[in-house]
């Protein structure tokens, strides 16, 4: 029984194309086709990148074509000044590779995604609360001031819950009346393991695609519907408790194995059987049940400073000193 | 000298048309021409109507043509369940009146302006936040219990500091991809007396109009610019420190008036000069400098959760019980 | 195998009393000596009082001798402001029954503990929030104002993470220097089935004791360490991911029970074998890792905002119509 | 006409030594016996240092006699991460002089007062939240992690208003569970100058005394009444209106004074003359309507961070890296 069938049964997406592709190869005993697998090895962290190179290798790993950059990183959710300084570095130097920027005066809006009221949600938020916007600067401040920053705007718009609008109406909106050159979406994820809460960052020149959300389905927020490239950036602050439901299932059934009459259990378990066996426990929520640790509000704290600090750093060319003076 | 041309020397903007056309009058000692006022008495408010009729009042008192109701009541910022209730009556049976709905099926947005960081410009978001978002269930929930909602969205987009984008320019985008029938800006004012502050509520159907605001000049928010008519609803929260330190001289002077040296001097006193010794004081924040109680949060709080409420009376037509059950 | 034993092997401590007895009379097949059971039906809430009667009862459930209120609703966190008047009436009276107040001079301490930053910890600090301390008027309005009013103080000290100090050291120094007559604890809790997260609030005369908590070992917050009786209030707003680990287990096998060689297998499954089975699974957090709705922002808005309500309408023996005009 | 006495008669306190001093001599015309003056200069801040040395200083400056250590520098509330660091550097130096640690195994115990719901009361509570406490550490973790660590509590206890209790109260009775040798109190301050809002620090070796408050007068905070010396630091984030009211009456008065007849008319102001002048404008709020600029929430926010760096580098004699890992 494979655990791509049993996600598809019990309507779980994973939002990490690195997992996805676990799963497909750890299932198929082989390598992709239409998939490529990079890594890149630091000190602090590890980068793998998945490339989705082809409609077939997109068809069978569920996410549109284009490049995922997966930082694994055990010091990301921990308080630590000098390691934060380091890893940021790191994941500028991501973020300076896949922007799609042609040219300094490029443009960018940048867009936190979900409920600032709901701590395991409020990534994205915190974020755009700890980005320097400096799209209004050009034109107001003397010239030399803002000639080594690029224009950048930022917006948390809300949850559907919060405003009754689809996220990525607002976004299009905003877009066509502020015509950045390239869109940031900064949101959280549902990771397929509870290792990777507070320790992955995942990027991604694909947008946001239907299907591939936490729980509300959501119009796409990609280039094809925005019309410039949207990168995503995502960071996983839970886990479906269905997914975890499953695991703790598998790896019953694991440890019983070699006795002989389990072997034939294990085959005959099929996807909606443990749908059955998952819903009833997590009833009423179902869908909407997540887990997530006790500290995830230090966690999130940590990764937005640090994904901040990494964006204003790729982002600007230069930031002459006496800018800072303007931009309180 | 006259205290409207103080104010444009020190340039300040009064934010209600009461008190420009309480100036006016008192200035001119007559009523003036192009602008009728009425007045509404209940046991817990004073309602009173400044109708701009025509661009020759319009252009007398800074304010585009048409109608500014002014809600007065010392009960809005205490803390009285009882008063509430009864005082969200009287503000939904205004917004009744004023809403140019012609059907219960025309949508409205609600915009909460300012800045959710800086208690006294919290007030939009606050209200916001307390705000019953219903334009994503039709079409999600049986027919039955959306029939007496109307179609209700609302956004906090931030201010220009945080966001780097005009809130007119996303406002306007938002309004494209939407298409409310109405749109309602809720916003912090700037009060010419301190009296008004947490006890006064401004709703106009003129929008929001450049040279108006606290601070930031903006772009309109009306219906020229969005296309669809725009309520305004706005509440003292500051007064500008301009305003406190002008009424501090020309109370200075009325009290000494009658001593025979002085009454020359009233008349060779001028705006520049005011404004040079007003400048030198309020030095090196001037225009930024603002006036509020210390217990604005508590006022802020109250006054945003009775607008929340009368919005809710006046825009639904009927809220069948069981809504609820779809609306967490 | 019993869940108790399970439990106990996971290191989980059920909040609930309710659900502890459950267990026990569960397994047992029998009614608990020393421990009785009471019900009162309402319209929209049930109302389960557990009496743990003497040391045989408490030694069994793992809970302190005394009265262990529940109040299942399905509405507590559902946005119908009629259901919640109503509700918080009927949680009122069973605040009115279990708080010794000698008189109505007697004054309150309100604690709030939980940690503001975390969403589904932050009901303590938010019912806190909601409150209206009072204490501080005795002495500075006129008498009349506060004949009707109890003395109400109230504090959300922080989680030990954020203090470095212990939440039951705090609340000592302030009960010595304050001598409140009753101290109110509140909190949220961990459930041990995801059913009664957001539906359920529980009201001990038992206050807080060690063992019994969401994680965090902390001092007993109780009448033997404080001095004066503790009244603890709790919503569960989280399930252990252990918890809900196991009953995925057991669930599976079950269902897989009808299989003879199952049957077998059933009973070589002991607690040290599925620690370890789901220990593997939910590393590196375990005991940390918490379960919780989607929506849990708005279950926990809503029963803070009840809860408040109905301790107003409790505490206070009658409020006159002007004291409002003192507590902005 | 003297500054003082009017203030005296107005009822306004002047938070900061520096400010009170200014005026003393001033109007002395001389240096004030028993008070010295001390000043450093550095590239990013002036540090000026009032000692109060004996009773007949403090009775004329109206603060207790002590050290009042202010640091002024523009770059305070200015978002520039270099200049920060530099900053709390130089403000960590002043710390390590005025904290009166016999070894490194001194306790401290760090207390933000002040309200978290109003942004210019907000510094305190926010200081407390960049702290990282440690007490709770010592006995948890290995040894060696915790050698370099000074023992740090930390708490948040909210105003009058909120809790009912004198913070002085809440403070005592912590400090009497967890008997820390240095308590320092964090909160934002009331100057005479809009000038210093955002832009200076004081640090004092004589806590917090009644009357030298914003406005609630409360307990005093301090080595008398808490048994353990107190350390005060403040940052101005508001000017009282009556302070603003009354410059601009000096400064209108300064400016006419060449004219003969005004000559006469400065000699016959009068304390009360003014207070009538001032409350009459001020009415209803007078005692607590401030002055503050719009950015406040930068400014705060700015400088609650340098604070909390300089505290952190001040208080621990060496941090291991190690460290880190436990303290999330």
């Amino acid at each position: 029984m494979k655990k791509s069938e049993i996600y598809r049964e019990l309507g779980i997406n994973l939002d990490m194309a690195l997992e996805a592709h676990n799963i497909l190869r750890g299932e198929a005993g082989r390598e992709i086709s239409g998939i490529s697998l990079d890594e890149e090895n630091y000190d602090l962290a590890k980068v793998k990148i998945v490339n989705v190179l082809d409609p077939r290798g997109a068809a069978q790993i569920g996410k549109a074509p284009g490049k995922y950059i997966t930082i694994e990183s055990d010091v990301l959710g921990i308080n630590n000044k000098a390691h934060h300084q380091e890893l940021s570095e790191i994941i500028a130097e991501q973020f300076k590779k896949i922007l799609p920027f042609k040219s300094d005066q490029d443009s960018v809006l940048i867009v936190g995604l979900g409920n600032w009221n709901a701590t395991p949600d409020a990534l994205g938020p915190k974020v755009v609360g700890k980005t320097m916007a400096t799209r209004h600067l050009h034109g107001r401040v003397p010239e030399e001031l803002t000639n080594g920053l690029r224009s950048v705007s930022a917006i948390a718009p809300g949850v559907l819950g919060i405003t009754g609008i689809e996220t990525a109406e607002i976004i299009k909106g905003i877009v066509e009346k502020t015509t950045p050159d390239v869109v940031i979406v900064i949101d959280a994820l549902a990771a397929g393991d509870v290792h990777r809460i507070g320790t992955n960052i995942q990027i991604a020149d694909t947008g946001i695609n239907p299907g591939s959300g936490v729980g509300n389905k959501r119009a796409a927020i990609n280039q094809e519907t925005l019309g410039v490239p949207v990168i995503a950036v995502g960071v996983p602050t839970v886990v479906h408790a269905g997914v975890i439901a499953n695991d703790i299932i598998q790896s019953f059934v694991e440890k019983m194995r070699t006795r002989p009459p389990l072997t034939d259990l294990s085959k005959e378990m099929n996807p909606p059987m443990l749908k059955m066996i998952i819903d009833q426990v997590l009833q009423p929520y179902s869908h909407n049940l997540m887990v997530t640790p006790k500290e995830i509000d230090d966690l999130i704290e940590n990764t937005a400073k640090i994904i901040a600090m990494a964006l204003s750093s790729a982002l600007h060319p230069a930031m002459p000193e006496e800018v800072a003076n303007y931009l309180h």
